[in-house]
C-alpha cells in the first residue's frame, strides 16, 4: 500500500494522471516539468510519501537509483546538454523526488544551479528549438522504462 | 588507472591528502566541506575525471550510489537535520562529485536550496553547536565506510 499524506502536493499529483506523466508504475512516476527556461527538465517522483532516500528499503533505493539513471540517459540522448544536474532536495515538499535538469552554457543560470539568481535570458529561438525535442524526450523516456 | 585532467580543481584535490578528507580509497574520496553556514556539509568526489553519473560503468555507479547513501546516513545520524539535500551538479567543475547537505529550518537559505540567495543569518550559537558535531561526523563516516 502507498502511504498518502493529506495536503502533500506530490501525494496529490501521484493520485491523478496528468499529460506531463511519461512513466507511471506502482513505485514511481516520471514527469516532464513545464519550466519555460528548461525544456527537458524532468522528475522522478516516488509514490509512497517518504522523506529521504535513506528512508527507503534497499530494494526500493536501488530501483529509484536506476530510474534516475535511466532518466539521465534519456535526457542526455535527446536534449544533448552540456551538463546534467541531478538533485533530491525536498525542502518545500518533503516527499522524495529527483530533479534531472539538462544544462547549457546559454541557459538562464549557467554555470550556477537553476535555483540561484538568473544570469541571462536564453534566446527565444534557442528555447523554442529545445522545446521541439520534448515530445521526442517523452518517447525516449517511455522506451527506456519499457525495457527490463 | 585514474584519469587526471590538468587544471581540474577536483583532480588536483584528489592527488593530495587534506585534513578535510575522511575517506580515501581507489575509487572516491569523502571530504568535509568548510562552509561557515553549513557545518556537516560533505561531498563524495569520484577519483577518475568523469563528467556524468551515466558515464560510469554499472559497477562504479552502484559503488558511488552506495557511498552517497552511506554519507547520507552518517549525516542524518550525527547532524540530525530537518532535511537532507543531495545533488550532483558540476557545472563549474565538471568532475563527478555529490553534495550531501544537512538542512535546518533556521539555516541561511531554508527552504530554498543552498545555491539560492540567503534568507537569514543563523544564530552564531546554533552554528557553533552544529560545528561541535563535525568531528563526530568524521568518525561516523569513517565507521560507515570501514564496514563492507
Amino acid at each position: 500500500m502507498t502511504t498518502r499524506v493529506a495536503g502533500c502536493e506530490l501525494c496529490e499529483l501521484n493520485s491523478v494522471v496528468t499529460p506531463s506523466t511519461v512513466v507511471d508504475n506502482e513505485k514511481f512516476k516520471v514527469i516532464l516539468v513545464d519550466d519555460a527556461n528548461y525544456p527537458g527538465f524532468a522528475r522522478v517522483i516516488w509514490k509512497d510519501h517518504v522523506r529521504e532516500v535513506s528512508d527507503l528499503a534497499d530494494e526500493d533505493r536501488l530501483l529509484l537509483n536506476d530510474a534516475v539513471y535511466k532518466l539521465e540517459l534519456a535526457v542526455r540522448d535527446v536534449m544533448q546538454p552540456l551538463k546534467v544536474n541531478v538533485a533530491s532536495l525536498g525542502n518545500v515538499v518533503p516527499h522524495l523526488h529527483w530533479h534531472v535538469i539538462p544544462r547549457y552554457a546559454d541557459d538562464a543560470h549557467f554555470p550556477a544551479p537553476v535555483w540561484a539568481q538568473a544570469q541571462r535570458a536564453t534566446p527565444d529561438a534557442v528555447l523554442a528549438e529545445r522545446r521541439t525535442r520534448v515530445p521526442q524526450l517523452a518517447e525516449a523516456i517511455a522506451r527506456r522504462f519499457a525495457r527490463r
